[in-house]
């Protein structure tokens, strides 16, 4: 059968607290519901007034009326159709702990007052330990909020930090996880990067193009050939003044040969959808290896939220990289790394997009390159209707006359390939109302 | 069965004319000879020397020796291992007409003098009749010769010309066919784009964007809101002196919307191989419908030659176009071209290569968007080896640093993929020995 | 842009002659009407019934009305909304020519009398030349009606034929084309494979699996090994009497391999539309080389009629190929075929279909395999829709628990997937009104 | 970067225990040895033999020496060319604890003895949760023995049980997992449907087929008429005596349709590779949900294993199923089944594998049907060429003769094909020595 991407539409709850008496703080304020039923979760948010022992509010489209006494709170909703919830529970532990009835599904749920930005701050991260999964069963690393900015470092993709020292087998090491307060499923986070710096002199990239993007009868012929390339390797050195690459044993022809800069991370990712752990190879609506290389400084990445927090990894610094990734990697090298991570509630991305000085950009990341294809149009498609307020006759004047595509990697588990248009195009149209 | 992409290796033959006796012209100079077997054709080069009845001369790698005496011409070769040539004829027409065989082949064969430029020269061009198959069926509308120019225009898709009179059906009619003196099925032919300018101020572009490019769910969801978009139409009013589009009925949105034109040539092809005749919405190994954004004003385009004179078709010009030509179409518009055709003999490429200011680039065309990135891959990879006398762990090392991918189009009958190489990655290499 | 693959709607003509006077001969009865605009054609087929000098009639879904007078045909026609129709011709060389005005065209056209069948007739047809293009370029070596039978043989793949002359180059040489009087474009052509029969004892193939079929890597790994399979041949002595095939040179572990013999042909089509000519390695809507080891004696076969007289092509013989056609042939051989054809008028059909004691089955012929099953599996719901006037819903119910896929192949220049239903699951089903 | 394949060849290690003392038992028989480095861990059988306090022993292709001496195992492995073994450690918590140095990598290591089967025996297990993860971090429900049988149940793909009772959430919950002891990571599991079986009246399936497996354009003419198929549902009676289904509310065109019953089991996986925790909608090497119509009683799926104990998980049965299961699900019901395992040790599996009376069988699984396809094919050639030994003409000429594909699903977040093999066709080839 296929994975049921049916989300279960999540549960709205209330809370009280008999202990909280006269004196006892007021529940007028933000909260976080969050359901069960079985192994699946579902989070909304929840705004409360508290008048005596009366409570009102709103949660997912929903009117709330109830109330809390002896240390009991009551909640009923009422929104579109069929849309109502009737649920109640006792305080515990700072949160509401009760059950819940949801469009006539039984539920249990909590509900927990939502964390607050003591004010915006900049964190500095040292990492100890490197991770080589996406998932939501690592710990996080670090708290923050949004609004809040984090400057740390990355190994390479082998795990080597600046100074060269193995600190994690190789596949894609990442930072992280960091926890965004305030991020739900259905949100997106944005990780806006300002600085991604070249700390070391030393890169390394593979030396044969990946069989899947040569014609096989071409690649077989080059392998029979094989021993003809011994002795090439791919270490490069980095001069960050000019920024240039150059091969530390180029051989005769590629002697001269210099390649420009241009610092990009391969990794940066969410916790995958659905509880996944994904291997830090992997790539998909969760960001993740997506080794594209317009991920650069002064870029802003756009991801849809699948946990409470995000659970934001980085990692896989590029010194440069061609389009497709073609050998396999690229020039891999550790990289420190500033960003800034914000939360945009309830926008419900189908997959990542990124924005830089001169372009919108969409990501399909898809087992085919037809099907990312696809994917890609279809989300700048989805993000020009929504933010532009454009119809799909409008959508395709501005495609057919001015879209542009870039094959990000061909060599993944995932192929990625990215839709996007120039500001300059949208410059005239007035965004949409609310944008 | 495979179709047998088996090319017989072709004819080589030599001649004679008694009745030339003391007085008669020698036969010393360059001839072509041409070989067939049931409905196979076969061609070589071939260079001979008289020296009274004797002949001596060159082709296809073999050493020729042979006689003319009585009006009947008798040729022997050798080459390598069992690669051999017998062959005897009589002038008649022109042209020397007899037997072969050839490694064991039994042939019939014909020889003729190669036709000489008589002097670089621009020939203007007025065409009548449009045509819409890319064959060899068609008789040749000029004869011109390496290094010659032509200068003429183009309908647009829809068979328009600058004044908006109907010249053709619709389906990309062309211009041509050209035949390029000389040309012979293994060589390439280049043809550098001097002009591509704009002759009118109307374009047309369809409206939405076709369906394989966008997700089928999203797809059928724009379907059943097609109501929306009654009204819209792809006109454009082209302003050639500040070289930007509008649509002549934006409607609210789009009102201030303007496109920069960058006007390109979406078809330039040859006569396919093995005689097939396939409509001018085809692209393939001999270009054709290519509807590359990059094909412009400036650029060479190479092509292989796979029938005698190679038989130049060009059409279609589009004044912008995005990548992948989303809409189906681009902003469709008529055309004035000018271009340079040369002969490269003997190159081989397995299909179509642009050359820019800033880029070599090589086009796969197949029937998947990975089949063609396989191509193009490939394809790039063989001209730098043959070009720049590369290994492959030296391609690879150039390519994982500096190659991209451009999509060119994914809505034609077959997709278009296109690997380029910036000319500044290959400036500090040295060319191979004879390139 | 786009293939057009618009079809100028067929242009309804009629017709008469002054100098048929008193004693001419009715113009009542069935005719042709073509009409042309530029190198467009298009055809309709004509009712009329003359009294008088008066003529009514019908013609794709238009009443006519008209004369004949002093040799010229005047006619005019009114159909649904804007469809209408005004012409005028005269009668020259056995049909009438002039001009008409269709829906707005202004169009040149031509009138003439159906040909009849003057009783069904089997044909025995000795071929003499075989031709490696499907095309409407080769005149036709056969004119026959519907319900009639031909039989004939064709040379295996490399030209051969029974006693193992070379009669052609190889490629699949085909035996055609056949015309069949009164097929037009819209209609369907219905080949009845009544013998596909053996006719020697020996059949070639190839010895390794095509690259394409193979991960790229594992390939590349065989290539290197290709010392170790020096030797080997596909050369297959083939037992009529038992149906099986054995290696001539079968190696030791072959020794006592055996394959059950099930004769095909590989080739079966009509000429392609658009006046294309596409090589005999090919396949399409219009069949060709399609390579499917369920084209068996017993077996009908339903093609597109695109040309006047759909120009039918046979050939390629296998005595057995496993799915996909892996090693890029089968056991090619040549083959004694006899089949009866039969045109289904206006039917209206994307691509190929075959009908077999236990299955319809429905082709998708495409550059990938994803986009051959989207047009297989259309193909067959068109059909069951039509022919058994199901909804979507009740086709999703019987494909989700009955049908079936075959690969049919996988090595030509476009791949071959076939969606079939077993006529049991059907046998409980009404079929349509009228079908 | 690409994720590594790089499988960290396993550690071998010995131990020994002083407290063992003169009377101590023997550490003579067979151990797993364990290391890990970081977050990568691997695994290799020891036979040990100890004389006084001398050892000897063998493992992953070294000879090992070694003593056991006041509690401290001292070890050293000596193999071919560099491969090399230190190791210590101490006895603690029923298994040796130290470190090791494997080819230069300093490791953490411990040694656990072999569990033994005290007899053969048929486990009956009543499941009372079920999971939505194909993991290893879900805790085994039960250990089992190589050899040992299981009787269980699966609930639906929705959740429900025979009795229609919601036992968790939809998604193809699946009964498990089952930790098959002696099972190592590159050894192949081998599960054995011994019996599969209805256990109620009652099946669901979609009535619509899913968009991707439709060409676009036809699948958004379908939408635009949803109208037309409101009322349908999937709701399926089954006969269990007859073997047949049909529909609760057919409608007027169906009411006569039956489908024959051919119960199957969707769903049969292990832990997936690297850790990694997929939902079971996904499939894969590891096999998981394949949707293939051949996995039925009597038939024997051999899944490469990835965790010690492989960690089996069952569910997802259907009724019946077309191929592809092109409605996203087929008739799905829950089932009784019981199955034999088996471990294979050392035999290294690229991906699934079946085995019926009639049929070898591979799977491919990957993203595109053209890749999958590769990899089916692919892993039925490694499969022959290492139990029949043969060379790759032969299989070519076996493959080009006799092979089969089946589509087995393309809804999934993967497409699975399968090519197989008669086995009458390899009754004639003996099989390799030591197979």
């Amino acid at each position: 059968m296929l994975p049921p991407h049916r989300v279960i539409r999540a549960a709205v709850l209330a809370l009280a607290g008999i202990a909280f008496g006269q004196s006892s703080p007021s529940l007028t304020g933000d909260w976080v519901s969050a359901f069960a039923k079985f192994d699946a979760k579902g989070y909304e948010r929840v705004n409360l007034a508290q008048s005596g022992d009366r409570l009102t509010g709103e949660s997912d489209g929903m009117k709330l009326t109830g109330s809390i006494k002896n240390g009991k709170i009551e909640l009923e909703g009422k929104g579109d159709k069929d849309h109502k919830l009737k649920a109640s529970g006792v305080f515990e532990g700072g949160e509401f702990r009760g059950t819940a009835v949801l469009d006539g599904d039984d539920l249990t749920w909590r509900m927990y007052p939502e964390k607050k930005s003591p004010g915006v701050k900049t964190h500095t991260f040292e990492p100890t330990a490197f991770h080589r999964q996406f998932t939501n069963a690592i710990p996080p690393v670090l708290h923050v909020f949004p609004g809040d900015s984090i400057s740390t470092w990355t190994v390479d993709a082998g795990g080597n930090d600046a100074q060269m020292k193995k600190r994690s087998n190789g596949g894609n090491p990442e930072t992280g996880p960091f926890y965004v307060e305030g991020a739900l499923p259905g949100d997106v986070l944005a990780i806006k990067l300002n600085r991604v710096r070249l700390n070391r002199d030393l890169a390394f990239s593979g030396t044969r193009v990946v069989p899947t993007a040569l014609h096989p009868g071409y690649f077989a012929g080059l392998q029979r050939d094989s021993e003809k390339v011994k002795g090439f390797n791919g270490k490069w050195i980095l001069d960050r003044e000019k920024m240039t690459g150059r091969l530390e044993k180029p051989g005769d022809r590629l002697k001269e040969y210099t390649v420009p800069l241009r610092p990009m991370m391969g990794c940066i990712g969410v916790a995958p959808p659905a509880g996944m752990a994904w291997r830090t190879g992997y790539l998909g609506v969760f960001g993740g290896n997506m080794d594209y290389n317009e991920v650069r400084e002064g870029v802003t990445v756009y991801l849809p939220v699948f946990e409470p927090g995000a659970l934001l990894f980085i990692g896989d610094g590029h010194a440069a990289q061609g389009d497709g990734e073609l050998t396999g990697d690229a020039l891999e090298t550790s990289m420190d790394v500033t960003f800034t991570v914000d939360v945009i509630r309830g926008k419900g991305q189908s997959g990542p997009r990124m924005e830089s000085a001169d372009y919108l950009m969409a990501s399909g990341i898809a087992g085919s390159l037809h099907e990312a294809l696809q994917m890609a149009t279809t989300e700048l498609s989805r993000w020009l209707a929504r933010d532009y307020d454009l119809n799909y006759a409008e959508i395709g004047l501005l495609f057919g006359s001015a879209m542009r595509y870039d094959i990000a990697e061909v060599v993944d588990p995932f192929v990625h390939v990215v839709a996007k248009i120039p500001k300059k195009a949208l410059a005239s149209i007035p965004p949409a109302k609310g944008k």
